[in-house]
C-alpha cells in the first residue's frame, strides 16, 4: 500500500534511491502531525457519512479503527513507517489493516493528500502559534515585572553603541515590552488567517461529491473557510511566509536584547551579571564566564532569516497549483518552531535572574560628558538662546577639556558665564549640578513615552491592562480548540455507540 | 552649517572620502521626503510654540520660511545640497538663511534627527501603502472582471506543472483574487501599525522640554503614539521588515501569475496570447514574441527577497538605540516601492488585454486522460465500490492503453463492464460521455469554493462586496490624510496672519 | 565530567533548560565527526609525546584507549551521550574511563575545543568535498555520454521560454557539462583552502607549550598550516561560506536542468519522457505521471540558498575570535551536504534514463517560424543586404502570414523575390528549403562552441580529456588521505607496541 | 530605431508604461559600459571583416564612426538615450546616423544582444576585480604596517566577547591580513574564470557565419573562450554569483574588523581612539563621538548579503537560455561594486589613523583573571599534574576569591602550595609573577602561528613576500589589458588609414 496505491498506471517500480529521495525527512516531521491527521480523518469521514457518501456501517468501522490509532498514539505505540511515505498513508493503511480493504479503500474519497496535509498543518500551526504567544506573554510579563522593580534604577541609553543619555532600567525593559507586544499583535492577525478550513479543496479543483465544508470547519474549530480550491492548494507557502516573517522579526527583537546584554556583561561594560545558572565556562580558560545562551539567541536571528529565505526561495518561480516543491517547506516550518520556542523560554529565564550592578552604572553616568544635552537645555531655558548656540558652547567646552572626560562644575560655570552677555543671568553651581544629576534629568523627561518614573508607571499599568486583554483573547482561542476537539471525540463515541 | 553644526567637539574636519562615504545616496532618496519633512517641521514648531518653547514672533518667522520652501518645492525649485547631508539639515539651513541664525538656530529644539527621519518615513510609508493598496485593488478588480466574463470558459488546472483537472478561467482568476485580497488585508494591518507618531522620541530618551506628542500626532494625522522613546528609535527596521515581508509575499503572488502566463504563452501550451502592446521582439530572431514583462515580474520576486534579506541582514546583531547602520535601510525601502508599484500596474494592464485560445484548451482537455478522476467517481457512485478499487481500475486502463493518450468511450465501456460483478449495473456510453465532459465535471463541483459557475458567481459577488468595503476603508484613510494636511496648512496661514 | 569539567569557577549548576538549549542538536551532527575526532586525538597526543609534554607511558595508555574507541565506533558500539555535550568531551571521557583521571586528565593539554572542532570539521569537509566531486563527475560523465549518443539529435533552444533556434540534444548536454565543470573547478580550489591545519590555535592565542604544528599537519594529511591562531578561530564561518556558495551555484545549475526537464515532460512540450522508475503518481488522479524528483531538486535550490543565508546571517556582526554563535553553523553544513549529495545522485540516474521523443521535436521545429534567423542570413549572403533590412523583410512576412504559423516555401519565395531589386539574383525554392532544414542550419554553426555535430565532437573529446585529468587529481587527493590515515594507524600501533 | 528595429512582426506598439517598465534603470547602469561596448564593437567588426562578412569599405566607415563615438565619450559628450533602450542600440544608432542605414544596418550581423551584453559585462567585471584587488592590497598593506609597528604592543584576545587571553596588536592585524589574503586568492580565481570570451554565442546557438572567436578573444584580451553557446548565454548569473559570493565573504571580514573596532572605541572598552577625521558627532548631543564609518561598513555586510540573495533569487527556477529576468541582475552587480569599493577605501584610511590606548589595555590585562591559562600551564609544568587537575585548582581559587577580580600573587602562592603534595616543589612568587606577565606569556607562544613577536616577525616577512608576488600577478593582468586595448586602437587606426 502507500506507494503502490498511487502507481496504478506505471509499469516499473520506483528506483530505491528515488524512493528515499522523495521521502526525505518527511516522515520525521509527520510524527508531530499524527493527532491532527486523526482529527482531520474523524471530521472528514463524519461529514462524508452526513452527506451519504459513506454508509452508517462503514463510518462506524472507520471511526473505531481511527480511535484505536488515536489511543495507540497517546500510549506512544503508534509508529510511522518510512515505506508508507507520510502520515496520511500510514493512518489510512492502519485503518485498512483493521477494517479490511473494502471499507479502508473508501477513505480517500472526496479528498486528496493536498488538502489533507494543508488541514493537518493548519491545525498544527494554530496550536503552535498559541504556544508561542504564551511564551511571548511570559517574556513580556518578566520584562514588565523588571520594569516595575526598576522605576528609578539608572541605566544608560546608547546610540552608535556609544553612551548617549541616562535612562532607567525600567525604560529599557519597557522598550522591549512594546516591541514584543507588536509581535504578539502580528501573530494574532496571522492566527486568524491561518485558522480557516482548507479541507475540501481536494487535489486542486474540489470534488464532484457534495461535500459540506462548513460542517468540517465546525468540527475542526476553524473560524472560516478558505474557499477557492485552487487558491487553497497554491497558498501553502504563503501562510508559512506570513508566519516565518513574524518569527524573523521576533528573533530580531530577541537578538537585540541578547546583544544589549552581551555588551552589558563584558568586563568592560560590566553593569550586568548573569546568573551562574545561565552562564558557561571554557574548556581551557578557568576564569571565563561566558554568555553562550545569549550568543545562541543572537545566532538564531540568522538561523531564522535563513529559514525565511528558504521558504521564499522555494516558492520563487513556482506556478499555481500543487508542486512537489512544497514538501521542502516542512523542514523550515518545523525547525523554525524548534528554534523560536526555546529561545523565548531561555531568554525569559535569563532575564528573570540577571543582576544590575548599580555602582558601575553610576560611575559611567558621571563620566563621559553624558549629561551634555541637559546643559544645552539649561542654557536655552536660562538664557533664551538658540539651540544651535547652546550646543556649540557645550561642544566647545568638551573640545577644550577632553582629558578630564567629565564635566567639572566649577570650571564649567566659569567657562559659561564668560560666554554670556550682560542681560543674561549667571549660571550657578546649583543649576549645573541639577543638570548633571541623571535622575533629575530623567524626571524632567515626563512627556508621553519619556523615561520619567511617573510616566513609566503609567505605561506599565496601561501595558498590563492591554496584555490582560490579549491573554484573554488567546485563552479563548485555546479553549475553543479544546472544546471543539472534545466535542469531536464525543461525537465519534456517539456514532460508534449507535 | 550641516556638517559643522554637529562637529563642535572635533578638532579636525572629516576626511573628504569619509564625508562622501557617510552621505552615500541618502540625499537622492531624501528628495521624496521633502514635503513630509516640511509638514513635520510645521507640526513640531507649532507644538513648541503652543508649549511656550518658541515665541510667537519666532514661530511666525519660521513658518513663513517653511512655507516659502514648501512653495518652492511645489514649483520644483527647491533642491537638496549634498554637502548639507540630508533633507533635515537642508531645510533647517534654508530656513536659517531666511530668518537668520538666531531664530533658525532654535529649530532643532526638543528633537533629534533620529525622531525626525522616523516621522518623515512614517508619513511617506503611509502614503505609499495607500497607493499600493489602490494598485492592488485595480489588479483584483481586473481579475474579478475577467472572472465574470469567463464563468464557463474552460481552463486547465495543473499540479506538478502537469495537467490535472479541468477548471474554468474564472476559477483561476478568483484564486488569485483571494490571495491578493489577503495581501491587502495584511497591508492594512501594517498601515495601522505604521501610522503612529514617533515624533518626540528625540535621540533616544525624549527631551526635558514638556512636549505635547498628542498634539503633533493630531496635526500630522497619526492614529496614535508610539510611546516609549527607546522603542521608537530602535524600531526603524521593524516597520520596514513588516512592510517588506508583505511586499515579498505580494511579489510571490505576482510572480506566480507571471509564471502561469509564461507557460500559457509558450507555443507549446499556447492557450494564452498576450497583446502586442505587452510583448517584445528579439534583436536577431524576427519570429520571436516574448513575454519580457512577465519575466521581469518573475525576476522581481527575487529582487524583493533580496531587499528583505538586506533589511534583516542589516538589523541582525544590532543593539538597541540608534545605530548608523539604519541609514542603509533607506535604499531597500525606496527601491522596493519602485519595484512593486510598476509591477502591479503593468500586470494589471497585461491581464486586462490577454486573449484565451479556447480551441487549444478544448483540445488539451480531450487528451491526456485528464478526466480520469471523474471516471473514478462515476464507478464509486454507480457500483458503490471503494475509492481505491475504482482508482486502480482506471489506472489499469491507462497503463494498458497508453498510446492513445485519451479515453475511448467504447473501449473503456467494455473494459469496465468486464471488471464489474453481477450485482453491479452496466456502465453505459452516456455515463462515460457525461463523465468525460469537462464542463459537466466542473458543474458537479458545486460545493463551497468549487469551480462550478454557480458557486463562482456567488464568490464573485461576495468578493466584490468585501472589496467595496475595503476600498471605503482605504479611501477614508486617504481622505483623513488630505484633510489633516489641509488643516495644517490652514493653521500655518492663521498663525502667519496673526 | 563534561559539563562539570569546565564549570570550576561557578557556584550554581546550569539550569536544565539551559543545558538542553546549549546542546541543541549538536550531538546528532557530532556522530559523523567521531572518526575524525579520534584521528585528531591520535595526532595531537603523538605530537605532545614527541615534544615531551606527555610521557611515553601516558601516550601508550591514551592511544590504547583511543584505539579501543575507534574499534567500537567501527562496530557501531560507540555512542555519544547528550549529557557530555559534544564529541570531544565524549571521547575524552571514554578515554579517562579506561585510563583513569590522572592520565585522562592530561588529554586537553595545549589545545582547546575551538581548534579541536575546527580540525574535525576540516577533515570532514575534505572527505565530503571529494565525495561531492565524485558525484559531479558521474553527472558530467552521464551528460557526456548522452551528448555522444545525440550528436545530431535535433533539439530546441529557448530564449524567454519561447522557441528560439534549433540545436542538438548534444549541445544542450554539453552546455551543462561546461557549467558543472566550472563547479568542479571551484570546488577543488575550495578543497585546497579547506585542507590546511587549524590544530594548535587552541582557544584563540595558541599555547605556551612548544607544539609542532607541522608534525600534526603531516600526520593528518593537511597540505599546509593555517597559521595565525586568531585567524584560525575566527575563520570557521568563512570556510563554510566558501563551500556553501559553491553548493548554491551547483544547485542553481541542477535546478536549471530540472526546470528544463519539467517543461520538456509536460504534455504540452512533450518531447521528454521520464522513466517510470523516476516518475510518481497522484493519490487521487490515476492518469498523473509527475516529475516529483525534478521538482524537489528545483526546490532544493531554494533550500541551499536558505542555508547560505543562514551562514552569512549568523556571521554578520560578529567580532573576531570564537563566539558561541558558531555552533549554529553546524546545522547548515550538515544539512547542505545531505541536500546536495542525493540531488546529484538522483539527477544522474534520471538523466541516464530519459527518453527523447524525436517526432515531437521534429514537429515543433517545423512550426513557429523557428528558422527565421536562417532566412535572414540567407538573404544577407545572397543579396548582400544589411542585416537590419533582411530582418525586417522576414518579420514583415511573419506579420502578414501569422495564421499559418510556419513558413510556406512557395509563398515565401514569391514574397521575397517581389522585394528584391533587379541586380539581386532570385531566391530559389532549394535555397529556402535548405534554410528551413534545422539540421542544415545546425551544421552551418560550425565555429568554436557552435552546435554543429563536428564541433560538438571536438568539444566532447576535449572535455573528456580535461575530466580525466581532474579525476586523477581528485583520486590523488583521496589516495593521499587514505595513505595518511593508514600511516597514522600504523604509527599508533608502533607506539603501542613499544 | 532601437525599439522599432526589433518589432518587425508586431502590429501594435508597446504600451508606454510597458516601455518604461522594460527599460527600468538599465540605461543608468549602461553608462559605465559605453567604452566596453565600443571595444566590443571594434573587435567584432574587425573580425567580421577578416572573415569577409563585411567589406573593407564598410569596416572603415564603421570604425571611423565608432572612433568618433569613443572620442565623444572621452569628452563626456556621448549621452545614452532612454528611448533607444540600451547601450548597444544607442551605439548602433549613433554609428548608423553617421554612416547611413545601409552600412549601419550591417552591424548586428552574426551576434545578438545576448552575447554583446555578456562581453561588455566581462570586460567591465575584469577591470573592477582588478581595482578591488588593488584596494584589498592597500588594506592588507596597512594592516601589515600596523603589525610591524606593534610587534610587542599588548592587546586583548576575546572569545564570547569576553576577555580571553593576551595577544599583541600585531597578532590581531595579522589575523585579518591572512583572512583578506584568502579573499584576494578567491578573487583572482574568479578573475580567470570571468576573463573568457563569450562573444560569438549570439542569441543562444551561435551563428551560421564562420566567425573567428579566437581572434576576438585576442583582440579583447580574453585568456580563453567560453565555448558552448548555450552555456554562455545561460551562465550570466553564475559569474555574478561567483563574484558576489566573494564580495559577501569580504564584507563579512570588513564587518568583523568594524565590529571589533566599534567595541574598542566605546567608552567602556576604550582602548581604541578613532581619528577625528573618521568620527562623527550628534545633532543634539554635543559630547558624542560616533564611529559612523564603522557602523556603515558593518551594515554593508547585510547589504551585500541582500544583493547576493537577490542574484540567487532571480536565478532560482529559470530554465536554460536567455531569460529577460537576467536584466535584473545588473542592479546587484553595479550596486555591489559601489558598496564594496568605498568600504575598502574608507576602512584602510581609518585603520591607518587609529590610536591605541596602551594604558587602558595594560589595566585590563591586570584584571579579570585573564592570565588564568598561564597559571594552569605553570602548575602542569612544575608539578607534572594533569591538565584537568590544574584547571580545577585555578578555577577553585577564582570561585573563592571573586571579589578581587584579579590574581593576588601572595594569596595565590599560599593557596597553591597548600594544595600540592610533598613531592612537588614550592611555587614561588617569581613563578607566579612570570606567569601573570602578559608579555612573557605571549613570548612563550612561539610556535607556528603563535602571537610571539619573533614568530609574528617571521609571518610578516612571509606575507609581504606573498603579497609582492600577488601584486605582480595583478599588475600583469592590468598591463595586459592596457596593452591589448592600445593594440586594438592602433589596429583600428591602421584599418582606417588603409
Amino acid at each position: 500500500m502507500g506507494k503502490n496505491l498511487i502507481r496504478g498506471r506505471f509499469k516499473e517500480n520506483l528506483d530505491k534511491l528515488v524512493e528515499k529521495f522523495l521521502a526525505g525527512k518527511d516522515i520525521l516531521y509527520d510524527i508531530q502531525l499524527i493527532p491532527y491527521d486523526i482529527y482531520n480523518n474523524f471530521a472528514h469521514h463524519i461529514m462524508l457519512n452526513k452527506i451519504g457518501a459513506i454508509s452508517d456501517e462503514d463510518i462506524k468501522a472507520i471511526l473505531i479503527a481511527l480511535k484505536e490509532i488515536y489511543k495507540d498514539w497517546g500510549l506512544k505505540k503508534f509508529r510511522l513507517k518510512q515505506e508508507l511515505e507520510d502520515v496520511h498513508m500510514n493512518i489510512e493503511k492502519a485503518v485498512a489493516d483493521q477494517v479490511g480493504p473494502f471499507i479502508g479503500g473508501r477513505m480517500h474519497l472526496a479528498r486528496s493528500r493536498n488538502d489533507q496535509i494543508l488541514t493537518d498543518l493548519r491545525l498544527f500551526m494554530r496550536d503552535e502559534i498559541i504556544e508561542i504567544q504564551d511564551l511571548l506573554i511570559d517574556l513580556i510579563s518578566t520584562l514588565l515585572k523588571k520594569a516595575e522593580e526598576n522605576l528609578d534604577t539608572l541605566y544608560i541609553g546608547y546610540t552608535h553603541t556609544q553612551q548617549a543619555q541616562p535612562i532607567t532600567f525600567a525604560h529599557w525593559c519597557m522598550a522591549h515590552v512594546d516591541a514584543l507586544y507588536r509581535d504578539l499583535e502580528r501573530l494574532i492577525q496571522t492566527y486568524y488567517r491561518v485558522n480557516t478550513n482548507p479541507l475540501g479543496a481536494a487535489a486542486i479543483a474540489g470534488t464532484s461529491w457534495p461535500i459540506d465544508r462548513q460542517y468540517t470547519a465546525e468540527l475542526l474549530g476553524f473560524e472560516g473557510i478558505q474557499e477557492n480550491t485552487l487558491d487553497v492548494v497554491s497558498s501553502r507557502g504563503e501562510f508559512l511566509s506570513d508566519l516565518l516573517s513574524n518569527f524573523t522579526i521576533i528573533m530580531i527583537h530577541l537578538g537585540r536584547i541578547a546583544e544589549d546584554l552581551i555588551l552589558g556583561t563584558t568586563s568592560e561594560f560590566g553593569y550586568i551579571t548573569l546568573s551562574d545558572r545561565y552562564s558557561t565556562g571554557s574548556s581551557i580558560m578557568p576564569h571565563k564566564k561566558n554568555p553562550d545562551v545569549l550568543e545562541l539567541i543572537r545566532a538564531r536571528t540568522g538561523v531564522m532569516l535563513g529559514n525565511l529565505t528558504k521558504v521564499f526561495g522555494i516558492l520563487k518561480g513556482l506556478p499555481s497549483g500543487y508542486n512537489r516543491d512544497h514538501q521542502e517547506l516542512k523542514e523550515p516550518l518545523f525547525s523554525s518552531i524548534e528554534t523560536i520556542k526555546p529561545s523565548l523560554k531561555v531568554l525569559t529565564g535569563l532575564l528573570a535572574t540577571i543582576k544590575l550592578n548599580k555602582e558601575v552604572i553610576k560611575r559611567i553616568l558621571q563620566n563621559n560628558f553624558l549629561m551634555a544635552t541637559e546643559l544645552v537645555d539649561l542654557l536655552i531655558k536660562e538664557w533664551n538662546i538658540p539651540f544651535r548656540t547652546a550646543y556649540t558652547l557645550i561642544a566647545t567646552y568638551i573640545k577644550e577639556n577632553p582629558e578630564k572626560n567629565e564635566f567639572h562644575p566649577e570650571t564649567l560655570k566659569e567657562f559659561l558665564n564668560k560666554s554670556k552677555n550682560s542681560n543674561q543671568k549667571n549660571i550657578t553651581l546649583e543649576m549645573i549640578q541639577s543638570a548633571l544629576d541623571p535622575l533629575e534629568a530623567i524626571k524632567r523627561r515626563n512627556h508621553i513615552g519619556g523615561p520619567s518614573p511617573q510616566e513609566e508607571q503609567r505605561m506599565i499599568l496601561d501595558r498590563k491592562e492591554k496584555l490582560e486583554k490579549m491573554k484573554e483573547k488567546i485563552l479563548n482561542n485555546k479553549k475553543k480548540i479544546n472544546q471543539v476537539f472534545s466535542q469531536l471525540l464525543r461525537l465519534v463515541d456517539t456514532i460508534i455507540a449507535k
